[in-house]
């Protein structure tokens, strides 16, 4: 069997706004884009946090933020915006790092990133002074998705949110998977036999990260296009959360 | 422009020994390959470390290692091979975790990851107490491919070397890229407008990282096949060393 991955971005998904029906949208470019349909059974729908978050209204408008005085503080020695790290301090269960201009927190979802995922670009002209916030459950956002584009193609399609974390010891940010319905986000060969035969001791895949990656190569940062259709990933499907891919923080070397 | 993406796992690559001319079993491969030629200006040759390793004989069997007694101790307590744990701390400029039975250390070239990326796994039926070490100088391994590619087909195709790394905070494994050649590593969008005209303040996109990632999608853990042409990211061409993407230690929040 031929090993072939198809990334294919969505056309013409518009605007997203407060209350709209963000997996109709989907459904409506998947439908307008050459080659999508009919959906395969080895298809899975990556869709990017910041349209999610603006379709559930998962913003904050800066002018109502009073910051702390940490806050202020903060933001003054690293000419940052203290109402935003005002915004990604409430957001936080737990401040990882916050130095150097740095904040890296533990949001209640259980990820650790920058600025708890707590955004300003790519929000529209209109909302100068607004953030985005993290999707409240971004498992149940993937899953809404998903039930709108089976009533739609009477196809059941996995759902990936993603976003764009930074990673320690490496420069850049890569895209990975927040939320997931449909599918398991690890591929879990321990115990199986790899090529040679050899029986293999810690490998996990984490699939639906390396999704999120895979469709933001074709994606980018600027061209407008919030999603994409996966097609021919080696990965489970099966009803998994993204919680499965939270290192326990028993587990955790990095506190 | 229609965003499309396509990652196609190379056909018929043979168990790579010692002293192979890996480009050109790559580049017979590439031929072999239903749809890889010709070669495209945006396409991406990954190539997955342990084959490197093998063609440029950066192993060690085990038999011949002498573990040291913190090697054994370590070993004794969490069921590993102190042979193996010798080996990582040979490999490693720092270890920067020793405990609950990880290893987590800073190789020569910068990267931290677990077992300073020696391996066991996929080693070769013949070669039963033998792990792979990562290359001397993966730019310079993959910047070797990429020459007999170019003497082969006339055309320039960047190369990556990819290996599978582990993150702190999120459970299993994400392929990386470890060495480049031929494309930058990563897409620095600082200073740019965003798709509704916001100036990118910390936007730089790992792209080698996420083409790694998208090349393991396609070929997975236990199919046999090592190396993946990526076609249709969005990269930008030019020189460019893996050293780009190591985190200046300066910048290092998790020593």
């Amino acid at each position: 069997m031929p090993a072939e991955l198809r990334v294919i971005g969505l056309e013409g998904v518009p605007e997203v706004r407060v209350g709209d029906n963000l997996g109709a949208l989907l459904a409506d470019a998947l439908d307008r884009t050459p080659g999508a349909l009919p959906l395969q059974t080895d298809d899975v729908l990556v869709v990017t946090q910041k349209v999610v978050s603006k379709a559930e209204g998962a913003a904050v408008d800066l002018s109502t933020i009073e910051p702390r005085p940490d806050a202020v503080e903060f933001a003054r020695q690293f000419d940052r915006d203290a109402r935003q790290v005002e915004v990604v301090l409430r957001e936080a269960v737990r401040v990882v790092r916050m130095e150097r201009g740095v904040l890296i927190t533990e949001t209640r979802h259980g990820f650790v990133c920058a600025n708890g995922g707590v955004d300003a670009s790519n929000v529209g002209q209109e909302s100068g002074a607004v953030v985005t916030l993290l999707p409240e459950d971004p498992d149940a956002s993937a899953a809404r998705i998903r039930d709108i584009l089976r009533e739609r193609f009477a196809n059941d399609v996995p759902v990936i949110v993603s976003d764009s974390f930074g990673r320690p010891w490496r420069v850049g940010i890569v895209d990975v998977a927040i939320g997931v319905s449909g599918m398991r986000p690890l591929d879990d060969l321990r115990g199986t036999p790899d090529h040679d035969g050899r029986v293999m001791r810690s490998t996990v895949r984490a699939v639906a990260d390396e999704l999120a990656s895979a469709a933001e190569l074709a994606l980018g940062k600027t061209a407008g296009r919030p999603a994409a259709l996966v097609r021919g990933a080696i990965f489970t499907r099966g009803e998994g959360s993204i919680r499965e891919i939270v290192m326990p923080s028993e587990n955790d070397l990095f506190r």
